[in-house]
């Protein structure tokens, strides 16, 4: 067993809703929080909610000019500004500016990121591979503490690609993925549910910022290993839609010679993998100009060292 | 009881789909038909598909200038072109010379809109009170005949208002609404279900051309009496998500004192109407921005007389 990981305080915390602008759960959670702060406020710290893309946010739409969540690479964030690139390019620099510089000592220590999914993922956890003791840990904390519902754990970076979203800005990040829910549609019971998850962290921020010892523990994740693009005719046009028998059945094992597919004229399409696979992301509205039809994981087990604070 | 009624027969039918450019099910029905037309195919007519809104289909949005389906009143059609003038007021006259003109002996005998809500409103069959003796034997045919779902019947247009919807056009019409289904997304339930809607409206059709009398019969109804707003900060921001009691609960009776909102800081609101309505459309994407929380309807009783073709 590794020994006890000891890993600096918590002080600068950041809560971003609205990295996409049709995602409602997140941009009115931080609304709510910029007109009443205190439900961010702990004894050790005060998290600080932001918008993140707010020309997306108004006009309710994804983004602008490209997927903000795709743009925090240094590719991106160390070019110069150019008077015909994307809204959303110039906005990550900015907030880089704010909450982080990436990779460097004043970056913010924790940033969290509010997203919804028209997916019937439940309430998703996502982690980034390369960064995983303290946001492990916490999500093990939500596991145990949050009791609305069933928080699946999933790794998303694939192993040498250099992390893009939003919270890879801060020094540790997680992103809550709620889900089923419209772009553009506000659901109570979903709100509910993300700002209970947001007060749970916030909590155990908290909990180790005065010290607490989070014990040593073995977890199982879902980890990201590639995606499946919906069946097209010759022209690119879709020529089936998602299996109603795959429909909302995320994190579900996926077996080979299972139904992924029925086109528009009654035929069914199979998975011809040959390992069961745990798709997520079924049928997200967002992903149909990404080709991705659903994103295939894979079961991993996690043995996370014990974690106190320095 | 009223003697039975004589309408001519229905030779010239479409179906559009894509009226509103993000509600998937119209669209990839028409855009298969367009490829296999054989399933439109009847022994007295053949419906002819149409993509509605070719441009807000590609760029899958509701509607690129303003809502195409508010489009079809004569102050639209009638007027002349413009360069500054919104798409869809060219496309709605375009339209309205195929398949019409509106009100004119040479307009389509009958045209089916296909649309999709993220409301909980199942299969709901939308028609005109201007106009609803062939509709409304058309949907008892459906509530009669076809299995796969419950087929609550919506009045929508107010008695002094003119009808707007791209059905106009046509002598008769009606909407087919399936829900609930985010925006950009295709749901093979609602796909399997829409498909199966048209193709027994279609038989109904051919049944009536080839001289079945349809006896008289007693329905009940759905009649749109007005909306409610989201509770709102005087700077017009949201500041409460439709009650978690309320989501979902289309056509169920609410009555005065039943929560309707609720609060970003908690509260409960409660609903002050002085009688039980029906709501509909409750958390519709595509109505926060025309200021709709949820549509009222009251029930009502109809009385249709037996129907036979001349």
């Amino acid at each position: 067993m590794a020994a006890l990981q000891r890993l600096q305080p918590v002080s600068h915390v950041a809560v971003s809703g609205g990295t996409h602008g049709n995602e409602m759960s997140g941009i009115y959670l931080v609304k709510h929080w910029l007109r009443e702060p205190s439900a961010l406020q702990r004894d050790s710290f005060s998290a600080t909610p932001f918008l993140a893309n707010p020309l997306a946010i108004e006009r309710c739409v994804r983004y602008v000019g490209r997927d903000l969540n795709r743009t925090f690479t240094k590719q991106f964030l160390n070019s110069k500004a150019a008077w015909d690139e994307p809204y959303e390019v110039q906005r990550a620099r900015e907030i880089n500016q704010l909450y982080g510089p990436k990779g460097s000592a004043q970056a913010f220590d924790f940033l969290f990121e509010l997203h919804n999914t028209t997916a019937n993922v439940g309430a998703c956890l996502i982690a980034s591979v390369q960064d995983n003791l303290l946001p492990m840990h916490l999500c093990h904390f939500i596991q145990t503490h949050c009791t609305l519902g069933h928080y699946p754990i999933l790794l998303y970076n694939l192993p040498d690609q250099e992390a893009y979203s939003i919270s890879s800005v801060a020094k540790h990040g997680l992103a809550f993925e709620l889900g089923p829910q419209p772009q553009g549609v506000l659901r109570a019971d979903l709100l509910t549910q993300m700002g209970a998850l947001v007060a749970c962290a916030l909590d155990f921020i908290d909990l180790f910022n005065k010290g607490t010892t989070f014990p040593a523990f073995e977890t199982e994740a879902y980890r990201f290993i590639g995606s499946v693009d919906y069946p097209r005719h010759p022209d690119g046009e879709l020529c089936a839609s998602v299996h109603s028998k795959l429909q909302d059945k995320d994190f579900l094992p996926l077996r080979p010679g299972d139904p992924i597919f029925q086109t528009f004229s009654g035929e069914e399409i199979l998975y011809q993998g040959h390992a069961t696979i745990y798709p997520v992301f079924i049928n997200e509205a967002a992903y149909y100009e990404k080709k991705i039809a659903f994103n295939k994981t894979e079961k991993c087990s996690l043995s996370i060292p014990a974690l106190q604070r320095e």
